[in-house]
Order: C-alpha cells, then sequence, then structure tokens
C-alpha cells in the first residue's frame, strides 16, 4: 500500500491548485473514483456560489481553466465546475440501516514558489510543482490521498458495512473559504459520525495520533485599500496623501497590538501593495490581513482593534480606507463521546505508537462549520492529527511530508470505518 | 497651426506607452517624419542597449509589444526596436555649413491609470488613454508634438538653413532611464547649441518663458529587495522574519531621513510589494525607492543613509536585503552665454508675456547627462520651460495640459532656429 | 476584626513607598509586632545586598530616608535599613517539635499618582495617599494587613501550635527586585509549609478562593540606553544621530515581535525617556523594558528578539545602545500535595463560596524565587488568589481593593495554620 | 582687549543658566555695568510678564534662584527679578540730537551636559560649566561679552558719540521665548539703528563677517500631552491605552513628513517622556516638538501636518491628545540701506578678512521680533554673523567658541558705533 500511497501524492504534488482554481485537482479526483460505486457530484451540486468566499479575480479563474484544458481536462466537465466552482462530494448507499458517515478531505495548494534547493525532497525526487508560484505546502496532496483510499476502501467492503456514507474533498481551505458553502449545500445536515484530519502540524515521531484537536483558532482575513493622493515626488511632494506610508504605519501598529489577558492571538499583514512608480508619491495600497483568536471574543478584540489601527493610519496620512472582509472561521469543540468511541480501534492499529486524546492546532480551519454543522444536527464530529517530523513549517517553501505518515493515517480511518459502520 | 498640434497631442495622449515600451508611439514619430527629408534612426543606431537603465522585464516587454501588434504597427518595423530598443533620432543636413544643432524630445507615458472624472479635459474630450494603468501624466505628449512640429520647420525651410540638425525622440526619461544610452551612442558628441524643453512645471500663466533651469535634482534610484522567512502565521508565527515588517519599518525611517543643511534633498518610496499570502509570514518585499538632492553631495547624504535604514531594517527581522541602483541623474548648469544669445529672439515671439532668465525645476530629468556631454564638447545647452495654469500636478491621473502652451513652445523654438541656424 | 482590618489597611494605604524606600513601612510593621512574642530581624539579617536588583538612585533613597525622618522614625531605627535594606523577617519559635512554617507577604508601593476622581473610594473616604507620584495601586497595603494579623493570630495562640514561624514582609515585590535577596539569606532553607497570596488579581466576587496559582510568568527586566549625537534641529539635522527616533522605531518594533506557537508571552515598553531641549537633536534615549512568557524558554525567546530590535533601531541612526538587565523571575509549580491537604479546611471557612484548586496569575510573581527554594529543601509551597469585583485594574491610578476581602484572607490563613500547626 | 575678553567669556561659561533662570548671569552683568554711566533697568522695567512664552516651572525657578543666593547674589537684587523676570536693559542719553542706536546680545544657556572630553577645551582649561546639565553650547557668554565690551566703549567715548543708546541682554533666547517680552515693553519703539549678531553659525576662517543674514526659520514651538489608559503590563495589556506607542508612532511620523516644493523646512521632537513603571502600560508621553518654514507659509504647513500626525496617532491608541503652542517666531528681512552704509566702515577694521553682505542662518532667532517693531518704527536693523571653524556644532556637549572671534566682533561694532553715532 504505502508504495502506491506515495506515487499518488506525489502525482498530485506536481499540480498544485490554488482555492476555487483546482480543476485538474478535481478532474483527478474523479477519475480516481471512477468503477468505485460512488457517486460523483460536481459544481453546483456540490456549493452554494454565494457563500464562497475570497474568489480569486476572473483572470485568475479563465487563467487556471487554460492550464486545465491545456493539461488535458475535458471541456465538458472543466464547464461543470468553471469559475470557481471545484472540489467534489463523492456519496455511497449500502442500503442497510446505519449511521450516516463523513469525512472531509481538503485539496487546494498555497501561492508559494517551490524550493529548488537540493536538499528540498520533491526536488531531487523529481516531483516538484510544475505550477510556477504554487505548491502544495500545506500537505493537502497527502490529504486527497488520504481521502481517496478511505473512499477505495469503503468500496472495497461495502458488503462488510452499513449505512451511508459521504467523501467531501473541498475546495479553498487556505483563508478559510470554501466550507460554508457545501454546507450551505446541506451535506452535513444529517451526519452521524463526522471524521477530518490534518497531517503533519506537531513535529513528533510518525506513529503519534492524536483523536482530537483542540484550540481552533476563530479568524477574520480582511482587506484594506487605502486611497491617497499622488504628486511628483521630486517636484511636489508635500501635494501627495502617501498611502504607501499609511500603510506601513498600519502594518507595524497592527503588529503592536497587545495580547490579551485571556488568551492566544494572532495578527499577520500577509501582502502589501502599494503605489504604481518610483517617482509618485503613492496614492494606493492594499494590504491583506488576518486576525485569529483562541475564541470568538479574543478574534473580535483583535480585529476591533485592527480597525481603529487602519483608520487612524488613514488620517494621519489624509488617506481614505475601505475595509473589506473575505474570510471567516469560528471555534470548534470536538465530540468527546466520539474520541472515546474510536480510542481503543484507533489504539490497536498497526504503527500507533503514541495515542493522544487531543493535541492543540493553534490555528484556523473551516472545518469547524462543518463540525458546527454535524453536532447541531446531534451528530458528533472530530478532526485527527497525524505528526511527523517536520523539518520545515507548514506554508515554508521547503515543507515536506514525511510519506511514512500516509498508510498510517489511512488505516487509522479504515479501522474507525470498519469499527463504527460495520454491518451486523 | 493650433488646431493641429491640438489634434496631434490629443493622439499621442492616447496611447501612452511606460519607459522603453513606446513601440506605438515611435512608430507614430517614424510615419509623422515621412517625406520631411529627415533620415530616421531606429533601434540600435540610436541606443547603446547596455546602458539602460531599468529595462522592464521580458514580459511586459512581450505585452507592449503584442499590443502594438494588434494596433496595426508592421511587424517589420517593430523588431528593429523590439525588447526595449524604442525612440527615434531624426538627422538632417543642409549641405551649407554650419552649427550642429541638436534637440530633445522626450516620449514615455506614466504607469498612472488616468481619470474618468467630469472635471477630467481628455475623458470629456473623449481623447482619454486607452492603455489601462498608463497616462501621459506628464506632458510628453506635447513634447512630441512640439519635436515633430520643430522637425516640421525645419524640413520646410531647410533652404533658409545652414548646419545640420539631430532631433531626439528619447524613450524613457520618467525615471531617467534613457538618456545615457542615447550619449554612449555619441549623438551629442559634436553638438554646438543643445535645445530642450519641459511644458508646464511651474504654475504660471501661459506666455511666461523661462530660457534656462536651475535647480535640476541629483537623483538616485534603487530597489531594495527584503529576503526573510515565511511561516504559518496562525500556527507559528516565531518562526518567521517579517520581510513585510522590515519593509514597512525602512519606508517610515527612510521618510524620517532629517533634512540637510545644505539644501534641498526628497526621498520616496514609490512602491512596496511585500508577501504573497494572507496567512503567510511574508518572506519577501521590494521597494522602489528615489533619493534626489539639490546637488550630488547632497543626494549621496540621502543615498548612504537609505543605505543604513535599510541595512538595519533588514537586521531588525533577520531579513536579507538587497540593494541595486536602477538609475541616476546629475546636476546640469545651462550655458549662460547660449541665454544671452537666444534672449532677443525668444523675447520677440507672438506670445511671450514674462520672460525669465531661469526658473527652478526642483526635480530630476536625464536630459542632464546630455548636457553635461554638449558642454564637455565646447557646445551649449539649456533647457527651457514653458509654465502654465496647472490645475493638478505633473503625475496625477488628473493632470492636464494647457493646450494653448502647444503653439507658443513651438514658436519660441522656430525663432530660436532660425535665428542660430539662418543660412548666410 | 473587619473594622481594625480596614483601619490598618487604610493606614498602611496613605504612606505607599516604591521598592527599597519602604522606610515608614517597615518601620510601622516593626512597632505593629511589638509585644507579639516574635523577634523582628531587620536590614542586614533580612537581605544579602548584592542580590537586590533595580535599586533606586542614591538621590532617591535619600529623599526617601528624609521623607521618614520628616514622619518620625527614629534616626537610629533608619540607619539600621537605610540605603534600600528594607522589609522585615519576623520569627518565633514554639519550643514544641514541629513543621516549619513560613508565609511571606510583599509591602512596596508604585510609582503611580493616585487618582483624585470623586469616584475614587480612598480619595472621598479621605486615606488617599500622601506620597505624591506614589500609590499602593497593587494592594500591598492589604497584603501586610493579612500579614500583621496572621502574626498576631500566632501570638495569641502560641500555646496551641507547635514548630517555628517565619514571617517575611518582603520589599520590592514590583518589577521582581526583592525575593532572591531574601532567598540568598537564606531564610527559606528549611521550610516545610510556605504559604503566599495575592489580593484580586481576577474580576470575582469575594468568597471565592483559589488554593493555588498557575501561569507565572517568567519575565526579563532590562533598560536599553541609547547614545547618538546632538545637533542644532534646526541649523544643521543632518549633523546629528537621533535617539528619540531610534528609541521610538525600537518601542514599536519591541511590540511588534510575533506571538509564538508555544504559549503566552509579553513585551512592554514602561517608560521612555528621551532627548533634553526642544531644539536639539536628542542624543540619548533610556528605556524601560520587560518581557515575559509563560515559560523560561518563552520569555528568553521575547527577549532576545528584544535585543536584535534594540540593537538593528540604534544601527539605524548611528546610535550605541547599551542593554542591562535590571530584574528576572522565574516560574514555579504549585506543590499539590499542599493544596489536597489544605482543601477542606480552606473549604470549611467562613466566607468561602467558590474554592478552586488553582487560577491562572498570567503575571510575574518574584515569590517564585521562595517557593522554588522551600521546594528544593523538600517542604512545600502555594500561592492562594483572594479574588473580589475590581472596578479597576491592578496599577491602575483608581485601583481599590474591596476590604470585604480582607478578613476573609486573614480567617482562610488563620484556619490553614491552626490545621496544619496544631500542637499535638 | 583680547586677554580681558577671553577671562570675560570665560566667566560667563562657568555659571550657564537656561532661560528665564539667568539670575546670576543678570547680577553679573549689573556688576560689570557699575561706574560706566549706563542705567541698568530689570525685571518689571524690562519685561511684560505675560508676554514671556515657555517660563519653566517654579520649581525650576526656586531652584535656580536658591543657586543665585548660594553664588553670592544678594537676596534684595534677587528679589526685582524672581520668578523669570530675568535680562536687563542698560539706557545712557549722550544729551546731544542724535539717533536712536540699540543693540541685543542673548544671555541664557542651555539644558546640555558639557563635555568632559580630554579634548574639549573648556574642561582642560578649567572653565567648564559649573551647572551640572546646563551649558553655553551656543555662544552666549561670548554674546554677553560683546555687549559688555560695547557698553564700556560707549561709556569711554560718550563725548564724541551724539544720540542716545539702549543696550538689551535679553534672557531666554533659546527656544525663541524672551524677546517678545521685551519688544511688548516698548524699548525698541523709536530705535533708528539696531544691530544684533550671532558668532560662529557657520565654518568659515575667524575674519569673516557677514553684515546681514537671510533665511531666517519661522517657526512654532508646541508641546504634546496624550493620555492614555494605565494597565498592568502583564496581567491584561489590553486593558491599557498606550501613550508611549501612540507618541512613538507619532515622532517617527512628524518627522517622516514630507518636504515641501516651496523651500526649507523642519521639524524636530526634541523630547519624549512617556510612562512611569516598567510593568504599566503607560498612560501619558508628552512630546517637545518645533517646526519651522523658510516662510511663515511652510511653517504653517510644517505645522498643520503635525496637529495630524498627533491626532491620529492618539485615534490609533484610544488617546487624548492636548497640543500646546508655546514659542513662535517669524521671518524677517535686514535692512538693506543699513548694510550700505556700514559695509566700508566694517571693510576697513582691522582683521575682517572676507566680508559677505549676507549668509543664511536656517534657523530660527526671536530677535526677528525686535527687528520687525524696529522697521515698523522707520528704523534699520540687521543681524550680523561672525564665523569661526566650528570643530563640532551649536547646541553640541563639545560646543566651543574660537576667542580669537571675541575682538573682532566687539571692534567691528565700535567702528559701526563710531561711524553712525559721531558727534558732529
Amino acid at each position: 500500500m504505502s508504495e502506491s500511497l506515495t506515487q499518488m501524492r506525489r502525482r498530485f504534488h506536481r499540480f498544485p491548485e490554488v482555492g476555487f482554481t483546482e480543476y485538474i485537482t478535481t478532474y483527478e479526483i474523479y477519475r480516481a473514483l471512477e468503477g468505485t460505486g460512488f457517486k460523483r457530484h460536481l459544481g453546483h451540486d456540490v456549493l452554494v456560489p454565494s457563500k464562497r468566499v475570497g474568489v480569486p479575480s476572473q483572470e485568475t479563474l479563465d487563467g487556471s481553466y487554460r492550464r486545465a484544458l491545456d493539461y488535458g481536462v475535458p471541456k465538458e466537465f472543466l464547464e461543470k465546475i468553471k469559475d470557481g466552482m471545484t472540489g467534489l462530494v463523492a456519496t455511497i448507499d449500502t442500503k442497510k440501516p446505519g449511521p450516516h458517515f463523513a469525512a472531509r478531505f481538503d485539496i487546494d495548494g498555497l501561492p508559494i514558489t517551490e524550493s529548488t534547493d537540493d536538499d528540498h525532497f520533491p526536488h531531487t525526487e523529481n516531483f516538484i510543482s510544475t505550477h510556477d508560484g504554487e505548491m502544495h505546502a500545506c500537505g493537502h496532496d497527502g490529504h486527497i490521498t488520504v481521502g481517496l483510499n478511505v473512499a477505495k476502501y469503503i468500496s472495497e467492503n461495502i458488503d462488510q458495512l452499513k449505512g451511508k456514507f459521504t467523501i467531501i474533498f473541498q475546495a479553498a481551505e487556505e483563508s478559510v473559504r470554501g466550507a460554508q458553502a457545501v454546507v450551505e449545500k446541506g451535506w452535513l445536515d444529517d451526519v452521524d459520525y463526522f471524521f477530518s484530519l490534518h497531517l503533519g502540524i506537531r513535529k513528533l515521531p510518525v506513529g503519534t495520533v492524536s483523536l482530537s484537536t483542540t484550540d481552533f483558532l476563530a479568524t477574520t482575513k480582511f482587506d484594506a485599500h487605502f486611497t491617497g493622493k499622488s504628486a511628483h515626488a521630486g517636484v511636489e511632494p508635500n501635494e501627495g496623501n502617501n498611502s504607501l506610508l499609511a500603510a506601513s504605519t498600519a502594518a507595524l501598529n497592527l503588529s503592536a497590538i497587545p495580547r490579551h489577558r485571556d488568551g492566544t492571538t494572532r495578527i499577520n499583514t500577509g501582502s502589501l501593495k502599494a503605489g504604481r512608480g518610483r517617482n509618485v508619491v503613492a496614492d494606493s495600497a492594499t494590504m491583506e490581513i488576518e486576525s485569529r483568536g483562541e475564541t470568538t471574543a479574543l478574534n473580535d478584540y483583535m480585529f476591533e482593534r485592527s480597525v481603529k489601527v487602519l483608520k487612524a493610519a488613514a488620517d494621519m496620512y489624509d488617506n481614505d480606507v475601505d475595509i473589506e472582509i473575505v474570510g471567516q472561521a469560528i471555534n470548534a469543540n470536538i465530540s468527546s463521546d466520539l474520541v472515546k468511541e474510536i480510542k481503543d480501534t484507533v489504539q490497536n492499529t498497526n504503527g500507533v505508537i503514541d495515542l493522544k486524546d487531543s493535541l492543540p492546532l493553534g490555528a484556523s480551519e473551516d472545518v469547524t462549520f462543518m463540525i458546527d454543522r454535524v453536532q447541531k444536527g446531534d451528530g458528533q464530529a472530530t478532526y485527527m492529527l497525524f505528526p511527523f517530523d517536520l523539518k520545515f513549517g507548514h506554508h515554508h517553501p521547503k515543507f515536506d511530508l514525511d510519506e511514512a505518515v500516509l498508510p498510517l493515517a489511512v488505516e487509522v480511518l479504515q479501522n474507525i470505518t470498519r469499527s463504527v459502520m460495520k454491518a451486523d
């Protein structure tokens, strides 16, 4: 199994696609599920378009569409998922009474240029990203691989299983943009067991498994657009209202927002683009920002302070500032009964060396919207972690999966599936 | 004449092209000189390629090339000037002994999006830029117009003139990038009279003419590239070396470099681009910066302090910084004897209401390299100003020429030409 | 009892003295213990002088000395504790075999000007600070009061108790400067039971008691001294190396040090003093800074990043910077067996409504050095919290104790004393 | 003469007193004028108290008063000038008809600690400041010396002179605080010839004399007081409204106010004092700021931008900011006819090597209020410069006069006096 998982992961690693442009990825998932008995849902059947957030520009969407055509994705397939309607839901019904099992795997890449250093394994092993400026730097290539193999397992063992299954291959998890649109389509409404996972996250030996996760950070993703006034920087610098300096002042002071007594907070200005010519006082600037908090209240604190900083920085330089929210995620609490229910099964899985009830995430994940919806319908949900010995962190140009984690994750999920869904 | 000048200027206004991409502009100048008797030099005959500074990326060059093809510029013409070998030198020889007369007109636009406000004349009169994000916001459309009409005058009066003529339509004056490459080709080496000009600059009534200019600012154009370390902004912000904050700190502290006792200085960070994803600590940033000084020493002071600020900002955030000089201009002193020689002629020109020996520029111009070369060859050189009542400054999205200045400038230059080049 | 506790607390509230200047306070504690049978240790018997950190300037010490003389403290008493040798240790031995019981109460005030607003209770009730710029804004007036009443209880019940008792009235807890000098004198070396406490901290109803505390923050207190170069700000601003801007840049970027994945961090520039004349470029600046971390490693991270920021800010403005560590505190873990041992006793104390095993402190306390020493000698130690409904936070000019917490704290400690030290 | 001038200057150098505390200085001037025939005016006869700006705190005034008592200034003398009514006006009338001649010499020191480096001449020659933290770092000790010797000359030559004489020894020139109060008392109302000077300023050989000065900078001196909210920096940093960071942000952005097309500007935050305790979020900050401009309009531009920056910085951190103007100076234009009138006289003075009609000051001087008043009364006024080879700039801890400039300045002024006031 190891060998085939590795091959599959490396294949997906070669064509990372950022959120809502996963045209090739969706197509390859579609093909991989051929002949498994799963019904494959696409496009408007998967997502409520208006509930997506942070959809890329039409230009970007079209560019990725053309790239997928060049890759060989059939035009009729692309037409179903075009304009950012990516991802796939696979469903199968055993026709035997039983619970509704769902699992979610996220499939998008990141806008990062992969390292070509000699010590970067995907480079030396020749499966580096072929998409300039895009990279699977968060391990979602591994997630897809695990998801497809869980589906394969269900397909091959359908006779021994009961109930029904929904496997969600979700677009645009990065920047927490895609989950809500799936949730709003109703896919999680009557789920009894919901499983999701992340590979890596904690730097611990392969064989460590965490049954659940704490410390999902609530988050707000927002853009700030400054509008000032340009002027010739040599002839009359005093005539300008400098947007670049307004944004620089804002960036520094955003990072200086005080830590909060009640817990963990985060703030990041991930990008700043200001000005257009060296000798012109910059009259516009755009910042991509995100706040996070251990609780919604803490995230609100960070966001409200951020707004104050941005507005004051604009005032300081006679700029206008427009603040636009483009993504959000909530907290979630894992269902503790589910953790107890699966504990023995996981403990007894081959390769599990160190089993933990929970580990902290310390990050944001829009799977929380799914967990929340499942729990609202009286289902149970968890998010598991499969650590490995990270050499470089997630989102780093030299991030790499330890492929030994793949069979472990697949086997754990297979065992859980058998345990909770075994036909009587 | 007024009417035809206005038409010509508006025509050029419609297709502004930034420095070294003036494919359409060069072609239209070429066509306008057809039948005038002028020999038209192009491409490698005009410029030493390696002496150009700040040539745009191949992608930008290629985009403009395609745009020029779409516009209708013949492929064989484009091949001569492709890859940023733009501009044109027109020469004509009266075959009578006499001085060598040269004049220079700059032809490039700016990377500014032209205003579509209702009070913006080029918009309401329907000759607004058709090139998104590019604009003739410095009046070079007018400069081209004046240059072509001076050439026309010489052509039509060739029998009454002596000596020889060189009319330079120079690419990439903005950010002082194009002049050196023309100078190094030798075009200024044996010039006796050199004339150049700028429309506008000072807000004074049309009819004001300045015979010369003081206060050319020495300048250094430089880019700073910060390289830090990315990290997941939620999971492990402490692992990042933030290039965005390094650059923001630099931008603020660059602007805070103290004024100098010895005179005028300038500093501008015209653009800043940092980071690539909202949830990633930015690991790169690029700033386009320029320093200026009333003297070379003052500019050196600004540049040296800038380097110190940039390096310290990089250290503060464990970044590397690479500083690259991409443009430079020197000072120049106008030939005072030439000013005296032409004074009466200009005074007696129609429409000249207020004649000044000199006005300050307070900006940088790479024409200073040409003036310097002419003077080194014992020629005389000046740079004249033709002010008008500016509503918005140069480089502003609503900058507009008062077209009444066009016939004035043409007539002044015609009279000067006749005065200094009249056949015996 | 309530009435007498209130009176005592208000008396101490009137003469707050900052760390190592508690001359009046020490004298009043000394007097209050008269006739109790306790031996009262002072000066060099209490502290190892060289282990004190952050001792004020001689000028400040002398000023406070004179103030104490004016107050009426006898000269011969003051001579014993002069030059910052403040605080008092009271000991008593029952002469019966038994454990060694120790308790610590901190006695210093803060350099804060107390509010004279109409809604500030100490002002309206006329027991506001009589020392300009100093204030009991952290409740140590209450701590002294509790300490003296515990001593009184021991004194009055000496016949029913066994073992020996050490009551430490510690100077200079604020900025964690005084505990180490007491520890190094050996007072904690053979202690079996160690109790300490803080009033307030958490905003919870009176009646809430926490038997122990988590989240002591490790901390480093340090000063940064910038030295630049002055210059006339009008005539030759370029000649200056501006220390004020170096320090301002440092302050902003210190606050922008990224949050850490592993837990809570803090950074504060509590004071900044730069420059000396409006028209002189500032050539010196001094910052009082503190870093904190949930663990020593986290505090080290903050401190090391701070050093980097300070050095780079100095470089940016051609300044030298001198960084001096003036205080430090470590972590501590409360002895859980002790918590179990006293739980029932506290639960059954009058007025205890809500008993908690532990609450987080989220701050630094040099009592951790004492706890550490007791535990190294196989003793047991805790730090208890007695919350009340805080209207304004600790260190605020309008901070005020809810005096109802005083009898509660005294009674809890009396009951604990009886419980663990009861003669057989 | 040289020897006696040097002695006098070194004597005054020893007891520098900052503006409005010149108790010893005024007394020594008073004594030096004894027996000269000059009437010596003091206190309320010299100044309109309410027109002084930036008078120090009562505590500072009282401290300097006590210091003067200790020095030996008689109490009855001090009572006349106490509370900051310092400076002296000396008048004498020849009783012969003739013009009214006035001259002004400023007498205050600066709040700078004088260097004790081995290469600092006043230190090695043992006439260093005896007043800690105060220093004659602008040469006013030399100005007093010149003034007293001009008075001596007039006194000794009174029979050869006509008209009347007013010699003003003005307090508090630094930060432009003292002149207006003298002007408002009417001393300049009917002056025909007004002379004033500065030693140094330009680094040129002794023997250089400038008959007049251009480029007086208009200036506004202002304080900004931020009021935020304190909080315990460890327990609840989020509760604070940080005044220290507001002020730091303001300081940086004030220095970043863009240069102005119309000419020279200056901005300086000379001092910043924020916060009061390391572990408390700073809830107050005070900045001493000054703006300057080559014209009043340019200074207004700087001041208005400053107000915007300060208000926005306060908003950013939820602070209030109070902006208080504490000093102002205007421009002045020297009377060109006066320059012509004295030119030959100065040219023919011993030791004058290089005579200039004017040199630029590039700084602010409240003598401009006096020049303005004299000119409004149809008198003529100038401000002369006597450069020397500055090793360290004005306001530097190692600033030192070249004493060779003293006899030159005295002789020039004597010759001018004789020339314009010679009895017929």
